[in-house]
């Protein structure tokens, strides 16, 4: 069976999940403990070199990394149902909304650069708090406007697609921190939408073996 | 003829001219002048809510956003010479290396991230070039860990691919803040091998109608 190197609170790794129960692929949870710095040490290096979840392990023990690129593997390994439209720039759309998330908002926020700001640049939790919001706020003022011009249902029309499977996460991590989501009212109402589906509802952070 | 919005140092925008050479497509440059705000603008906005530089406008006046969703939109118009592999693992691995900079590089160091360390936490020259160093070292040591396991003549194997395409902007961008690239011999020899091709010297900055 395929592994899935995750750990319940990661945004990245809850993308995986909720495309592989999108698929139907059954998946061995292999949990990286976070907190204690498991990423970082020698065993979880010599599969990926990054030092970060998830990562997913194929049968032959072949590694892949990066949340988008496992889920493009996935999208061409099993095709149905698909995650993105057929049409290329109707793909290539669904595309942009998903990267706007994982480049635009999420690696900005995510726990290891919180901590250096905390850390190394001794901010306060206030202007650590500042930061995480001015990023959120920009990259959702952008989505929105996206998913005004292109949604319905869900994030591009009326099919799960990529773009929702990296919100949810997304919206998850916002309203940890206390984002004001009002300015954001579509992707409220999709998210909502979103979480009460099975596949996404499975691979929410509270229903993770680790979860605490 | 299809438009790119564009600025000449702008990493993001230096990929896509890279993958638009690589692929013989003529475009007309649409310069977005950053250094005023001008991406932050209303006119410009009206394209890409987001304000980032690129985007792509297709002839029937489309936009689309995202470097990486560019990059794979004219790998699917136009599959040759393709930008990954064939073979779906493959394409996987070229993903990954190409999203380990997308994502865990360059958002982290770009000039609005930096600027805002700068104003708004107040942060001196030399613990802004500490972060830059910190981000791109960390995510320099996956990827060339990554290269000596795929990699040959280039980032995977011995044909161009997508991840050779974001590594030369990544270089491009680490050797004007003085990061020391000692640590990463495979990356400096691809990137100096890739720099001589056609394709990257007429994408890179200085030869850019905007270089000033």
């Amino acid at each position: 069976m395929i592994k899935l190197y995750t750990y319940f609170r990661s945004s990245a790794s809850y993308r995986v999940r909720i495309a592989l129960n999108l698929k139907g692929m059954e998946y061995e949870p292999e949990i990286v403990h976070l907190p204690s710095g498991e990423q970082r040490g020698e065993a979880y290096r010599n599969r990926n070199p990054q030092g970060l979840v998830p990562a997913l392990e194929d049968e032959d023990g072949t590694v892949l990394t990066q949340s988008i690129a496992i889920m493009e593997y996935i999208d061409e390994i099993r095709p149905e149902p698909p995650l993105m439209p057929h049409d290329m720039m109707e793909r290539g759309q669904v595309r942009a909304m998903s990267l706007l998330i994982a480049c635009d908002i999420h690696p900005l926020n995510n726990l290891q650069v919180l901590k250096y700001l905390k850390s190394d640049m001794d901010q306060e939790q206030d202007a650590v708090d500042n930061w995480y919001r001015h990023w959120v706020g920009r990259g959702f003022t952008g989505l929105e406007a996206m998913v005004q011009k292109y949604g319905g249902t869900y994030c591009f029309g009326d099919q799960v697609s990529m773009a929702d499977v990296c919100l949810v996460p997304q919206m998850f991590n916002a309203r940890r921190f206390d984002t004001d989501l009002g300015p954001f009212p579509k992707l409220v109402e999709i998210d909502e939408r979103l979480r009460a589906l099975e596949a996404f509802e499975k691979a929410a952070p509270e229903n993770q073996p680790d979860a605490q």
